[in-house]
């Protein structure tokens, strides 16, 4: 029998799948085990698997399928339907690429990833101000045209990217609560904290014993080290597919808990990737709800559950036997006020729980002007540095501190920075909702039984897949629209608590 | 511009270079690093990729370019010429295996493998015999197919695979006056030996020790870690592409010498890709010459240098470093001649140098009867039982130690086992080509000079790429025609001299 046009859209995107799959074990190659050499001829490599993934989704024979699916849509269950709207949205966004934009895109993001790096270290932003305004050009262009297909602004298009189906008159309200409030939340939380500073940790800890305590926290937590590996790379990542999932770390001799928590907050990248709906594994409606909800769930895995007393409870005995450090600092509560320790610093690397919000609600800010014509890419480092002062609190004392600390916008990540923002309030969100539903969950915690807290994601969050848009996910899975009081309530009973 | 038909080819092929580099990258990681649950979803990967190489070269497109650039030929350089006549016999190969065709090899072979497994656990062949005899059939169709294609009687076609432009006609009287002294030589070569045993290397050692050692020689030989890796896996081997070469190896903690010559061998086939000619290095003419010359690269490295008392000299020093061994067992004459020990043994993966040959020998006369009818699969075992007899001197007590000890057919594999005689003798015939031309090798080699020697082969033999057939590259390096007489000369001089 000859296959419907939906089963041979369906047979298009499993193609696209193991092509997808490949490009991740390569560039996880690339960062981990990849000779020193290499990098050329793994540039071809993925540079014609990526070709490859662009022309079948950007081909008039899928298009041609979309459409004719589309008129027979009649015949389709739910989640064979909403598997058709993601086919069409990835072939929107790919059709909105065209190789002429991505051609001059890539160079001109090249040019202005290397002039950053030479403006960084001469702590001037000037000398990068017109290869950005490059970028930010290219990227209007590129915002213009998705929008035109999508049927959206520009920057909802750009929004679309990583947080699919949030619009910036959604989160505008949403920032700017969050955002009125957080200033003065830093500045009460470092006096409430300065009162009572937690003690250092002092010691050199080695890589493999650190590595130990990551594997067996891992896999308390539901990591499966048969399909699945943790290795060392200079930054943190996850990557891979579910059946094969790749979580890395770096290892500080000096700080034992930098890699650990790096490790954790991958590894809730990987539950959610884990609890994706199975039998739509190699199919858009079976993949990741975008950047912002993979966000959500390693911050909520990061910040709500390890981060907090239960959670150190549990990990205390792993931690005495794999790091074997004795006395006060090493005590449950003073482990805990290490790790919720609020950092006034100008850097967002520096940044903890609280203040990295503040640091991305910045960057928001800034790109939303820059993109939308405000903002001139020749003023930004004095925008930034007045607006550190309000947000933060803190005037950069250079541009180094400023503006160039990070090169996400040289290299064309626009849209980005609110996904991270989302991600913060969406899992400050389902934190709430899950609290209120499940029952002793600090004890279940302490205890080491995640199986509660694991059920209820993946039956409310990783199940879901791309089923849902990401507002009608967070609503359907708390009962209440996105919405920044739950952040608030949870920051403020957190950092405000008398210590 | 637009580009020439040829032109066009060569893109074509460099996109077909790209995504075999990815397949070499997975595959290394499914033997080296990936989880032992991720078979299925990299089996996807795999395919994926492998069908859209068939896609490309059987493609109208590249077709019709071939025949494009053939007809202006005349405009043509000489390696541009050699290029297109090896895109063409890519080509021809795959054409050859439409896709149906793949599919019941596929599933024939897969059936073949497992029960070939459990024939060989009940050590009784004749479970096997009928699925084996579907594997002959289809790969009897296969050559006749590839020969209709390149103009060959199937067999030679088969041959062409591994050792492009071999005859049958060529290889036979090799083969038989090789496989006529074999057997005489074992004898003399045991009883010479058995008159002065070695002494047995006794310890343990540790596989960091051993990796050490092999690092450093690999090094010293001329292996670029800073484009290349050496990792453990169960079967060694060598993956990837000039640029990015993955060398494997398995060490045994009783016996230190068993990884390491896995490790150099595999060196050889390491140092034959980065001698390819670098302007060609993404088009057919600047890969490998195919199975027979690689082997001869491996053999002629692990052979006739490693097993030798030069490179013994050379790398005593640091044998006594990182293994830490003394006594008279692990003085340089006692070493070699524990490495050039003959073995009595029915089995293929206990062989020596020169007992290899003959097993090998026995397989390709096996095969050639079963490819052309002579011999029935039903009958194979006892075949192979009366062969032993001649052949090692050695009746099997079993299946398990005759026909059911190589799964190499039940696979597939037919005319792999010739390549690997060929590959020998090439070896043997190379070798004393450079004795020949090289002063005072052995000189060089116990200095741990290596130059000379891989200049030599660089010139001759890994710098031609796949310009000139087996048989005209042999000539040409060696200014004789492929000959038995040199592997004669050899191990007589080897295996025969008094101890």
């Amino acid at each position: 029998m000859a296959l419907s046009p939906y089963q041979q859209l369906e047979d298009e995107f499993r193609r696209l799948h193991a092509f997808r799959g490949a490009l991740a074990i390569l560039r996880w190659d690339a960062a981990v085990v990849m000779p020193s050499g290499s990098a050329d001829v793994r540039g071809e490599q993925l540079a014609a698997l990526e070709t490859e993934c662009h022309a079948l989704l950007t081909s008039p024979k899928v298009s041609r399928l979309i459409e004719r699916a589309q008129a027979s849509a009649d015949s389709l269950e739910d989640w064979q339907i909403a598997n058709l709207r993601e086919m069409r949205r990835q072939r929107d966004h790919s059709l909105a690429m065209p190789n002429a934009l991505i051609s001059r895109l890539a160079k001109a993001t090249a040019r202005a990833e290397v002039h950053w790096a030479e403006a960084r270290r001469n702590r001037r932003y000037a000398d990068v101000a017109p290869f950005l305004a490059e970028v930010v050009a290219l990227t209007r262009d590129r915002a213009a045209l998705l929008g035109q297909h999508l049927g959206l602004d520009p920057y909802d298009a750009l929004l679309d990217e990583y947080s699919p189906g949030v619009l910036t008159g959604a989160l505008d309200p949403l920032f700017k609560t969050l955002g009125r409030r957080l200033p003065s939340m830093v500045q009460e939380s470092l006096t409430l904290q300065m009162a009572a500073p937690p003690l250092p940790i002092e010691g050199r800890f080695a890589p493999s014993r650190q590595r130990a305590l990551c594997v067996e926290a891992m896999k308390a937590l539901g990591f499966p080290f048969d399909r699945g590996r943790l290795d060392e790379s200079e930054h943190s990542f996850t990557e891979g597919i579910t059946g094969d999932l790749r979580v890395t770390t770096h290892f500080e001799p000096a700080d034992p808990f930098h890699g650990l928590l790096a490790a954790l907050h991958e590894t809730g990248h990987a539950l959610y990737q884990l609890g994706l709906p199975p039998e739509w594994r190699d199919q858009p409606v079976g993949r990741s709800r975008g950047l912002a909800l993979e966000e959500s769930q390693s911050l909520l895995l990061e910040m709500c559950v390890v981060r907090s007393r239960p959670f150190l409870t549990f990990l205390k005995p792993m931690i005495d036997r794999h790091l074997g450090g004795s006395g006060a600092a090493w005590e449950v509560d003073n482990l805990y006020r290490l790790l919720t320790r609020v950092h006034a610093s100008p850097l967002r690397i520096d940044a903890d729980e609280l203040t990295y919000l503040a640091h991305v609600l910045l960057r928001c800010d800034l790109e939303r002007q820059l993109i939308s014509g405000k903002l001139a890419s020749a003023d930004l480092s004095e925008a930034w540095n007045s607006l550190a002062e309000v947000r933060l609190g803190i005037r950069p004392q250079s541009d180094a501190e400023g503006v160039l600390q990070d090169d996400h916008w040289a290299v064309g990540q626009f849209a980005y920075f609110p996904a991270h923002a989302l991600g913060g309030l969406i899992a400050m969100q389902l934190w709430e909702a899950i609290r209120n539903e499940v029952e002793d969950l600090d004890g279940a915690i302490a205890r080491g039984d995640f199986s509660t807290l694991n059920q209820w994601l993946r039956t409310n969050v990783h199940g879901v897949g791309a089923r849902s848009d990401v507002q009608a996910l967070v609503k359907d899975a708390t009962g209440h629209p996105l919405s920044a009081q739950p952040a608030l309530r949870y920051l403020e009973a957190k950092y405000l608590e008398a210590r």
